[in-house]
């Protein structure tokens, strides 16, 4: 029996060619994965070709345990936020991932800066030990720096430092820069203290193994973020002149450059296991102390993202103001720039929770998470994050729209933050938090099921606030309700959200609500 | 080139056979058909065989212009609703549809009874003249009855009738029937007026035109429904010997007496054409007058509704009570054997405003109607049907249940009879009606896209109130939605209705709302 040539009339709209076989009809699936949006491909396994049909893309991370504030942040362990392209660059300034989402020029993002801090801080919990090597430390470790004429190195007491640095000075010619030549491999992680004067530069040379094509780091007393010329990259340290702690991925440092001038940004990508460190170069004058070379320094990277939560947030209204002006969709106002997110603030609060916890107390973290909870108060017409679903539930608004949008995802985003602040803070100090949580709390029970679509989930509630489509969530979106489902689960006896995760993750393999 | 046998394995859940040509794979309808739950069949058409795939099923009614409380309801013209299958009969006592939907005894359902008023008033307007033939009325038209011994005719002047009717008498003995012969064919509604005392019968004799089997149709002093022996179909028109005014259509009477007692009820339908009337027969003592054979009598039929709402209003509450429990899905509390439906309220209203209109002014119907407002402002908690959605929207509900359910169609059909009512009443009584049609399209602008799943609707709210899946609309009830939103869009100019129902005819073609 063989297939014969079948024209199929789709709705009455257009026709497909098919085949048929006996009484079987046989449809092309180039026709099905537009007309349904699912997935397929063809895979070998054992010699044996067949053909895999999958209704949805994304994962669900099934919890192990009950959520604990002091540890993983949901499944960030995974998250790799500063590879991402519409991250323009890691801050040398800051430390922090600079975002291009909403503005090709690069803002500071909150949530962003956040991702960032929980995923290093969650790494760290995750990841073995990192493997480390101490280069120059001016005491122990003494590298043997080449110094040209008229340059200098001494290693010295630094009072700032509290400790033996290396102090240098050179001419003022490309050439005479101080160099340290090595074969390094695998670790990429640098971090070291450091002190530059106008003008001065900290430099490493990077080699492709195989093309043997040559790249150069450069970290410049300047503001400038980042920067390309041919194989230089250059990262702005900022203009101030005192002891700092750099803590730089040389390997996205690199690929930043790369893609920074380049539109195909897959196409210079250079794997890790191609590279290797030949040269550190000192230029002008300054300082390095502890200058290291290591597998991974998460908490480092972590602590980068608290202090900028320290150091830019809001006095007076105790937000994290985002610096870019957006427009959720048409039919919303604009946000003006300087709003606040729900999702930033909580993101920011479970931030500044663990460093609380993790340096052992230090105040100025559960100080800064505390004022954080400020915006929460606020109604979202006010200039904070709180909107009101029919004269009855408050909501913390991801985008605190006119008319609101009532944004799942972030929202319950900020039910952790809250939930950590009120977990980690002591006792007395943890009331605000609390009940800011319950109130979301009954919130969320009371809401949840507006977003269930019958196989799908919606990302937020527009439909209702505008009157128009609803906003379907993509996959990636809903295995995010999902995950954040079974994650409360765990800290909250409520069979709702165990029970809609289970009917979201079937809707993941084309199980749909039943009609009447 | 030919199509090989390729494996597909469906989400990792099992596996199925395909076809694969080239680069292209082609699944089995079959599969997709209970997959996605689409359509599809083979048709040829000018000797060329096609597949023809359908999203859905169900009809949408564009509307021809503004909605006329005074005409066609809805699309209900092409409803029939005595024909269906959870229609027992239709009483002869009431001339109304008996339910056997939730209870197989069968019950008089107010909302179905609206819809058989509805259909017959719609049809009267949409359908030709009937034919009629007057078989005896006492006066111009007298029939040539055989009275056998020992019975007797006479055509007298009857005061209660107020014109000169056939009285007749005859012996106990069922060959003593006084007979009418015939051979009537097509027109098969049977109108009277008719009194008969105590074990009297009016009978029709109809013949299989082919098989010749012969069929009795009785209608007997008895409180009996409906009741089947052989070929024997027994309606009773109770048990009060007044004169009253009978409409049947023989066809459904013949159809529900033959499916009464049978299981199986397709096996034993007979098509009009094939059936021929041969007798009417006269038992015991009675009188009848203006017997005629029509093609339709719709608008009597539509009165028998209407005169069935004024007799069985509750005076005091001014509902239809219906008398069964209703236990709509679990997770509701059950609704107690009589409960009242904004839908059947709603309906009755439609009915009793349209006979207010048709009758030139009968204020019995227009109190019943006026009456039958009162559960609307009752809270479903108290007996009535006004349910409210957090705190905010006023809410009729087709099932009052706890918790609220928010049936979509149903609320819509009770501002449909708020809505008719408002413009049929003379000035000054249709301010109650208005009141609670404003209120009710400020709940349906505010809450209509809860109901919007992005690629079909759901019929209620269930999933909120009761934390549960969306109890998605089947396509008729889908399509149902989308009548009621372009009806709406003639009477209010809110484009939400429009466009909403635009979206809603997209997702039965199988365009889906967009993702993120
Ligand atoms: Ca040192
Ligand atoms: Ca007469």
């Amino acid at each position: 029996q063989s297939a014969e040539e079948i024209d199929c009339d789709i709705n009455g709209e257009y026709v497909i060619g098919c085949r048929k076989e006996g009484d079987e009809v046989y449809l092309p699936f180039s026709f099905l994965h537009k007309y349904f949006e699912v997935y397929g491909k063809l895979a070998t396994y054992d010699g044996l070709e067949r053909f895999e049909w999958s209704h949805s893309y994304s994962r669900v991370y099934h919890p192990k345990g009950k959520y604990d504030p002091r540890g993983v942040f949901m499944y960030f362990e995974n998250y790799n936020v500063e590879v991402r392209d519409r991250v323009k660059c890691v801050s040398a300034v800051e430390g922090v991932p600079i975002s291009t989402q909403w503005e090709s020029q690069g803002y500071y993002y909150p949530t962003q800066i956040a991702q960032f801090g929980l995923s290093h801080y969650s790494k760290n919990l995750t990841e073995p030990e990192p493997r480390r090597k101490i280069i120059e430390d001016g005491e122990r470790e003494l590298a043997k720096w080449g110094v040209p004429h008229p340059g200098t190195i001494e290693r010295v007491y630094d009072k700032t430092a509290g400790s033996k640095v290396l102090k240098f000075k050179t001419g003022e010619l490309y050439l005479d820069a101080i160099k340290l030549k090595m074969e390094h491999v695998l670790d990429f992680i640098m971090s070291l203290n450091i002190v530059l004067s106008g003008n001065s530069s900290f430099s490493i040379v990077l080699q492709n193994r195989e093309t043997r094509e040559i790249y150069n780091l450069h970290y410049i007393t300047s503001d400038v973020l980042i920067t390309v010329q041919d194989n230089n990259v250059y990262h702005g340290l900022g203009m101030n002149q005192e002891w700092k702690k750099l803590t730089r991925d040389l390997i996205v440092d690199l690929q930043k450059g790369l893609n920074y001038l380049d539109k195909d940004k897959s196409k210079r990508k250079i794997p890790k296991s191609k590279l290797k460190i030949i040269t550190i170069l000192l230029r002008g004058y300054g300082a390095i102390d502890n200058l290291t070379l290591s597998s991974s320094e998460h908490i480092q990277q972590f602590y980068d993202a608290a202090e900028w939560f320290v150091r830019h947030q809001d006095t007076e209204t105790g937000g994290w103001p985002i610096p870019v002006k957006r427009k959720l969709a048409s039919g919303f106002h604009d946000l003006q720039s300087g709003w606040y997110s729900a999702m930033g603030q909580g993101h920011a609060i479970s931030v500044l929770s663990r460093a609380y916890h993790h340096s052992g107390g230090d105040v100025r973290y559960l100080q800064a998470a505390l004022a954080g909870l400020k915006p929460f108060q606020v109604p979202s017409t006010k200039g904070g994050v709180l909107a009101t679903f029919l004269n009855k539930y408050h909501w913390y608004e991801e985008y605190p729209t006119k008319p609101a949008s009532f944004v799942l995802n972030g929202f319950i985003y900020s039910l952790l933050g809250l939930y950590d602040l009120m977990t980690i803070a002591p006792p007395g100090q943890a009331d605000e938090a609390e009940f800011l949580f319950r109130e979301g709390m009954i919130s969320l029970k009371g809401m949840l099921l507006f977003y269930d679509m019958g196989s799908v989930t919606s990302y937020d509630l527009r439909h209702v606030t505008l009157g128009v489509a609803p906003n379907l969530a993509r996959w990636d979106y809903h295995a995010t309700h999902i995950n954040q489902l079974l994650l409360l689960s765990t800290i909250e006896n409520e069979p709702l959200f165990a029970q809609t995760a289970e009917r979201w993750i079937g809707y993941m393999a084309g199980k749909r609500a039943a009609h009447n």
